[in-house]
């Protein structure tokens, strides 16, 4: 089907008509919600995952239009594409198979005629076992000592999805295990992570794709020096996650391993890859991440097969869609009431403002259409503490909110507050806080009244078991790319972040000049001079 | 000065036609920027930070403009009346005086023709010498063991400001002490930390001005449960920082000491009353506390009486204005070049988001203009590597990025990559992303290209140091007054946080009905039926 822009199809120009209606006094929340039978109407369950999107503002003719451009979009084919291994990403010419990364079945994926199923098991298998040698101490630092600081040098699309998985698993962690994270090129970072390890019980696992990434290859120096000062051989304290024949896959450079990343799975989908896997094996066992995997899996082949209107990540997809370009909001709150995932926000902030902040689309050509929101959140109930205000009675913003039916930690019956367990009380709380959102308060002093209509929908999930992550993870890849499919741009590149690290190299130039006593380019830009020149009298008057 | 709409004003009328012009190519940053000395007539020092707003899209009449609206709306005098004692928080009838919580001088501040300093004082030397008392093993826990785990217990503005310094200055930390967050009633939190600590050696340091703060009360209670089965006495491993006279304040329930709050301090501007000073004394030392006060007193003096155009809260917050108001952005990205100011981007969005998310004004008149923005950030350069795409190529919103002159670790010359230091490398990245985002580029193929005309700001700091820090803080505290005054919104109350509360109360009572073996009522709305269901099942289908 050609690619035209989706502001021309029938869909679309439904969809700016209903928009209007919806400004509407009897199309307020308050009112809609109230209609019989809404909650079944708008919430759909699958993939190990249950979506309720009633409290959006959304009625049935607005769904029927959603649901008419995802078909007449082909979002469901265009999936099926990046799942069998098409070339989705034109302007890098690749194919997006994070989906392939979590098949623990039989079935080939073709790429340009070759099944890359074998190689993608191979790399699994070696986490595997290299995994299960660390914990049996069969491999272990130079000084013999086990492993038990790992120490992920990453940043990105290496670092944020195994930060989140860790922090939501922590429980499941082998015992004695710590992961620490050495993303930011800062010396701050490597300095605080360099004084919480014990060196001869770290391994340290580099993670970069080209093994060229700036703020890695600075921060694997450091670590390198490291070891070197605490007398320990770096080679026996280091694996790398990389590319087959990167600078970190070179046998002149020894290491304990050299896991291998793919250029068909890109940096912000890669936690199911050895990106994910090889930290999240050495912190929580391999069966724990192959869990994760399963979840995800279910979730891909929820995605693939689902009908539009119970297709969770599709339906969270036309909810953005319709909210950013039709009802002109700007941000989207990610508000998990679960501690356990405080770094979902972080991790979904790449994901989905890197793929969909995007202005031209798969034929260059510039959009007229908003795209990406902004995303953002803290843990409810802190986020009630927090910004709510200003979500109640500022500038309003869907939220997304995220419940978890069992929690990890059992609780007495008899140390309840107000009658109730912590979990019941942040339950209240998610349950109350879309409906407060959603109705507003047209009484009392000016300063006590919401005007309410602010959407927002409720994720649940099972529980906090590997599984379940593997689920929430897949989920966010899958609504990404159907909200670029609407679109109709690439959300598997990332040419904006070029610009930045072209200007940065030409400044970091410029400083090494300096340290070797040349002074600044005459050529420099003065705002660009005042800065370097602070930076290296340590004092701006 | 009568309260009128700030559209009123005549700066405001001029301001709209200058927002027009700014939307010509002429006026594109490529261009602004490149003006002979931009930066010295855009940027200011003073209170120890360093402000260039070089990069706005502001020129020289729109700062006459901004700094006009800033003389009609009399900010200067506001300041000095909130600074005063004078009751600027009306729908609470109380002063805002979290400046009078770091002053060292020894001149009087009144409330009501009483002088609040004396008991500000007194609070102060009980922190220095309850602290010094726990860290010479004078005040232990019930079987002796000296004090080495701080459990702060509190939520929102009793937990966000001390979490933000805490991280921030981690290498200030006395040896052993380490320091823990009990904000989310979500058990997760509890649980994770009750598996960290020594609970001989903890000290539990509940935080709540009323003593009734719900997710605060619940995890005391699940604290003082931890220790009883510990066998451990709560009264000796407990102290408060609440209102006097409050239930945590009460001699019929000992603690080893509790510390005052005082009504005219708002929790999210609390950081440097008992609420922040408690924590932050038993974890680094009050001497540590004291020189982040002289800090945010520094900042403040500033904040008071500096020229508007040499005001750097006061520019900031002339920029908010100018980029909510005028331009029409959305959000502020918070970026710290500086991993251990990872937290100020959620202190910040409770301070900033938490007083300025507000639909009237003074007066209770419903307002005409958009109040504060969203606030979200991650620090540098991680932030490059994940929502800086969208920041680039996707929906524009403003920056304020952060740089540290000096960092806390040392780097050996010979341990350089690319010929810099990491220092050099993470402000290589502070100085280019400025500049990109202003310049963008227009030579490429279409996914290539940047539109450029990003607006940004840089704040310097001039070290990690307390007294850094404090400055940042007053910084922000007084640039988020500044932009209410200009709104004519009361910064200081948060009724927009009471609905979702009462609600909450009302599904919390129906859940404990649940627990004690009772129906839900009949006449609840039936999707929060649906959800007390599922929870109590502990699955939705």
């Amino acid at each position: 089907m050609p690619l035209v822009p989706p502001t021309t199809l029938p869909a679309w120009k439904t969809l700016v008509d209903l928009a209007d209606r919806m400004q509407t006094p009897e199309h307020h929340l308050r009112r809609i919600i109230e209609a019989p039978g809404r909650l079944d109407a708008f919430s759909a369950a699958g993939g190990g995952l249950f979506y309720d999107y009633s409290r959006q503002r959304v009625i049935p003719a607005v769904m029927d239009g959603l649901l008419a451009l995802a078909v007449q979009r082909d979002l469901t084919g265009a999936f099926r594409r990046m799942v069998d291994g098409e070339t989705v990403n034109p302007t890098e010419k690749r194919a997006a198979l994070h989906t392939a990364a979590r098949r623990l079945d039989e079935a080939p994926v073709d790429v340009d005629g070759r099944d890359v199923m074998p190689e993608i098991r191979a790399v699994r298998e070696q986490i595997r076992e290299f995994a299960a040698a660390v914990h049996a101490g069969r491999i272990t630092g130079s000084t013999g000592k086990p492993f038990r600081d790992i120490v992920v040098v990453g940043i990105g699309g290496s670092y944020l999805g195994a930060a989140f998985a860790a922090h939501a698993l922590a429980e499941d962690a082998l015992p004695g295990m710590r992961l620490h994270f050495l993303a930011n090129v800062d010396i701050h970072n490597f300095g605080r992570v360099a004084a919480t390890i014990d060196p001869e019980a770290t391994l340290w696992v580099v993670i970069s794709k080209s093994y060229t990434t700036t703020e890695t290859m600075a921060n694997a120096l450091q670590a390198e020096h490291f070891m070197r000062q605490k007398g320990l051989d770096p080679a026996r304290h280091t694996v790398t996650v990389t590319a087959k024949g990167s600078p970190g896959d070179d046998p002149g450079r020894p290491v304990l391993a050299a896991f291998h990343m793919f250029d068909f799975i890109g940096g912000r989908y890669s936690v199911t890859s050895a990106v994910g896997g090889v930290p999240l094996s050495l912190y929580l066992g391999y069966d724990k991440f192959e869990a994760m995997l399963q979840g995800a899996e279910e979730m891909d082949r929820h995605a693939a097969a689902a009908p539009a209107g119970q297709n969770l990540p599709l339906l969270a997809a036309l909810i953005t869609v319709w909210n950013t370009n039709f009802l002109g909001y700007p941000a989207l709150g990610i508000i998990p009431y679960a501690d356990p995932l405080a770094k979902l926000p972080a991790h979904v902030q790449q994901l989905n403002m890197e793929s969909n902040g995007k202005s031209v689309d798969l034929d260059g050509r510039p959009l007229e259409t908003a795209t990406g929101p902004i995303i953002f959140g803290e843990p409810g109930t802190c986020a009630q503490h927090s910004f709510f205000q200003l979500a109640h009675q500022g500038r309003p913003f869907p939220i997304e909110f995220i419940g978890v039916l069992r929690p990890r930690y059992p609780q007495p019956a008899d140390v309840r507050s107000k009658g109730v367990s912590n979990h019941q009380e942040l339950w209240a709380n998610l349950v109350a806080q879309s409906r407060a959102l959603a109705l507003g308060k047209a009484e009392g002093p000016p300063e006590r009244r919401f005007e309410g209509n602010r959407p927002s929908s409720t994720l649940l999930m099972e529980d906090l078991s590997p599984r379940s992550v593997g689920r929430l993870l897949s989920f966010y890849e899958a609504r990404t790319v159907f909200e670029a499919f609407v679109w109709g741009i690439n959300p598997f590149d990332q040419f904006g972040v070029e610009l930045g690290k072209t200007m940065a190299s030409g400044l970091r130039r410029a400083m090494a000049d300096q340290n070797a006593g040349h002074p600044l380019p005459a050529d420099m830009d003065p705002i660009a001079r005042f800065y370097l020149r602070t930076l290296a009298a340590g004092r701006w008057d």
